[in-house]
């Protein structure tokens, strides 16, 4: 409760709980437009979305995270089941799938709200609260083909964010990393672990690796220096093809199949013209547990990783030249540099993988998957920082055509009320100060504060005869039509339809911010 | 955890918590259809959204919602601050606006879910965790404009909805309420408790009311009878008139500017063409504490309560005709007709009024508020009701424009890739089947069950001539484009585009649904 102060009034702690947030104003304006030019983009490829509770049974959540379990928040037990908040969008979708047996296949979407009891970083992005953007494909289907869309998804994406060019696929394969650990020596028991280590080669260097896997995880040196030979590597498919060429290598059945996997999804990216974006990336590993097949993350300039200098330093066998990676960034601090979003790593805006086992851990039914996690807070930053960056126009936070306005003393709210029905009856989105008698001045502050494009003046001259003024606001002084056109009262509808020219009547009506970010290199979808 | 069995696999309860349900398929398509004819309207008037956490600290949320705190969640004490899960939008939407003090005015809409441990009835509509739709205008503005276009929106949603004709508001004031109670002579400490028995005549009969204020609340029974008198009358501007010539009312501060706001509200409301669906209901008190003027309450055909009868033929005093009001239903249980929603009332659609002191409870700023909420979930169990019942074309659940698919043995994968990317290019919402060789039948099937409009067939003869056939899916017998048209693939994207018509780039694609609501006289926005 709050204090009560000498009056018996209330102090309340005015804030918001800690590590969230409230959305308003343009953060509103560019999150909904990402989040639209995601979900068009889902759309374009048959999928559909589902929408599960934001806590589920305590259960379920159970044994899904490891270590990171102690990062749930559980509901109080007020009597009745023990649930607890959603940690992250695959498992409710696992527990779906596993309770809907009718489903045999389905691309599914699904934008929503997660949590994580973690230490907040609110300058770092890192939030108990957030986003996240999940697309996955289930079904049985042949190899490699919805590998193949996710990564030509992930694309459109970027490219319709108006980053083409900025960002890079790295791609890599559990079974291509789990045939080498075996070739190399890894005892069964130690692969997982070991995986996890070769993971963090993106944000510390090959020498602090071998030195967890030697020291910390007892692994034998000499076996953790011929990993090292290989995770170090990366490329296209030159890479692929020394690879295919390493008869020690291929002589272990899961890598030779997760080689014939990689080489049959580098002919599908081509074709798909995915390809140029893609670095096979041999230090992917990915932390996640429940990865079965082919694992990516999608990095880009501005959080590209220190470590990838480091790395290249340091080792040897580089024996392919590093394909397309984006130019390394300014000295980043590594931690600033992380992830609000564990389960994407250091420096990467989106990541995901094939998971074929997941759904059979709720059911008996095996149902392969693949899918990919969207980062959208930290696109949200990134698109937000250049468009400060940018300094391009003052986004819009309404869609407002039209301000009807009173020129004189009289107010004419009746009349301004009418006109303003009448647009709305045709779907023109249409505002009037609600005054009785507004200043003029105030009414025109209200329209140049939201950026409307549009006003329609009125007066008791013009009245009289049956007309009134439409007005673009904004033109230059000396443009003939400064001061407005005269219309025939009523033809207005018509008149004023022919000049906003944008009927409503959908969900998406940010078209001020389309353009905002346009104008900053955010390219629209190339078909508009 | 789940039990274990025999075999050490882990059996889960493949359940989601109680009072919660997934959202998925055709729900899904006509959830999604009803959150955007209504996030269209409030655009149409220039309203802006803003996104809260889902929990609040709980302190925030103590002391604001009475008796029914009890039904608050908790998050458990896992260290830190004490959070509760929010239980409206409109105490955290107060709670914004204390915290952001430069803020003067906004009109804000907030679509998201609540969450009460209220005991769930799923067969009645009544969740744990279930939408609110929330519409508010912060503000100092002249008296009743804000309020007016209010109830100008609630038309339009209605209406869009296609429920023209087929619902009415229902409309009161709470200082005219107030005024009443006051010549009636109710104390001063009885006027919230007595006004809370009024407002429970949309389901009980007077004579039950009256116990319950003479018997359970103490009132003198010759108050209670005098009260009576006023409470059950309805009507409209002939309503206004009797009471404004009431003397011993208007001699009553409260009562005489209420009804003052009242006069002022009809006359614009008949402006905005809304007059026509409103009903002066003086039975209506709303329950929660905060409202301070105008209240309101919309109830449709599909929810008219039973007890309307009841009133009218228990009740001596009504010298007006119940205007307009919707043809009673069919007997119902009064309790099968009870919303999720308590903040809605028994048979209500959507449910608000005036506020003018809650931000106040937060911070010493005043700051005038009024608002509506609506019952999406309600809205949502009628529309669905209405669709089934009328036999309205199958729902599709995906927007896929074009189907691409492979005739004869080969498979032709490269070739459907291909062409299935260049329409991607284009913005084409576009699939194909995920196997190398998939028999023919399978993927006329695929397209068949996403209600695909197009087909693209490619075949071997085709291939070779540059060419491939563009086929209209569910034509009749005989028709002479049964067969597809031979189209050039040198121009398939314009041959495509020009047939679908709908490049993308919009976040509402459910265009299918649209015209399925049409169908079933669920007009979509006049203007398109």
């Amino acid at each position: 409760m709050g204090k009560k102060d000498g009056g018996g009034k209330t102090n309340y702690t005015l804030k918001v709980p800690k590590g969230t947030k409230d959305w308003d104003g343009s953060d509103m304006v560019i999150r909904e437009k990402i989040f639209s030019t995601i979900t068009n983009v889902f759309k374009r490829h048959g999928a559909v979305t589902i929408d599960t509770p934001v806590f589920e049974l305590k259960e379920i959540l159970s044994g899904k995270y490891g270590e990171d379990s102690k990062l749930i928040y559980d509901l109080a037990d007020q009597g009745g089941e023990l649930c607890s908040l959603r940690y992250d969008l695959t498992v409710p979708f696992a527990r779906w799938l596993a309770m809907n047996s009718s489903i045999q296949n389905i691309k599914r979407y699904h934008i929503a709200k997660v949590y994580r009891r973690d230490q907040p970083a609110m300058t770092k992005g890192r939030m108990r609260e957030f986003y996240q953007c999940d697309f996955d494909i289930a079904g049985q289907y042949d190899a490699m083909i919805p590998d193949a869309e996710i990564l030509r998804i992930t694309c459109e994406i970027f490219n319709e964010l108006g980053w083409d060019g900025k960002y890079t696929i790295k791609i890599n394969h559990r079974k291509i990393l789990d045939g080498i650990f075996k070739v190399c020596g890894v005892p069964d028991d130690k692969i997982r672990t070991i995986s996890s280590a070769v993971d963090k080669l993106d944000k510390s260097p090959w020498t602090e690796v071998r030195r967890e896997m030697t020291e910390d995880k007892g692994l034998d040196p000499a076996v953790a220096d011929k990993i090292g030979e290989y995770v170090v590597r990366k490329g296209g498919r030159d890479l692929l093809e020394s690879l295919q060429a390493d008869a020690t290598l291929t002589a272990n059945d899961s890598a030779k199949q997760g080689l014939a996997d990689m080489e049959l999804l580098f002919n599908y990216l081509e074709i798909f013209s995915v390809f140029k974006h893609v670095s096979f990336d041999m230090s992917l590993a990915r932390g996640l547990d429940y990865y079965t097949g082919v694992i990516y993350e999608v990095i880009t300039e501005a959080s590209a990783p220190q470590a990838a200098q480091q790395l290249s330093s340091s080792a040897s066998a580089t024996n392919s030249k590093p394909a397309k990676t984006p130019k390394a960034s300014k000295q980043v601090n590594g931690d600033d540099d992380r992830s609000n979003d564990p389960s994407v790593g250091v420096g990467s805006i989106a990541a995901g993988g094939r998971y074929d086992e997941l759904v059979g851990m709720f059911s008996g039914r095996a149902v392969p998957c693949v899918g990919i996690s969207f980062g959208v807070e930290r696109i949200f930053s990134i698109t937000k920082a250049r468009i400060e960056a940018e300094k391009s126009a003052k986004l819009r936070t309404t869609d407002t055509d039209v301000y009807i306005m009173a020129m004189g003393g009289t107010g004419l709210l009746k009349e301004r009320m009418e006109i303003t029905k009448r647009l709305w009856d045709v779907g023109v989105k249409a505002e009037f100060l609600w005054k009785v008698k507004p200043k003029f001045d105030k009414q025109f502050q209200a329209a140049e504060r939201g950026g409307v494009p549009w006003s329609i003046l009125l007066g008791d001259e013009e009245l009289k005869n049956g007309q009134c003024k439409i007005k673009e606001l904004g033109l230059p002084e000396g443009h003939p039509e400064k001061n407005g056109v005269l219309v025939e009262l009523a033809n207005l509808e018509k008149e004023v339809l022919g000049r906003v020219n944008k009927p409503s009547g959908n969900a998406d009506g940010v078209e001020s911010v389309i353009k905002a970010l346009e104008s900053s290199n955010m390219a629209a979808a190339p078909q508009s």
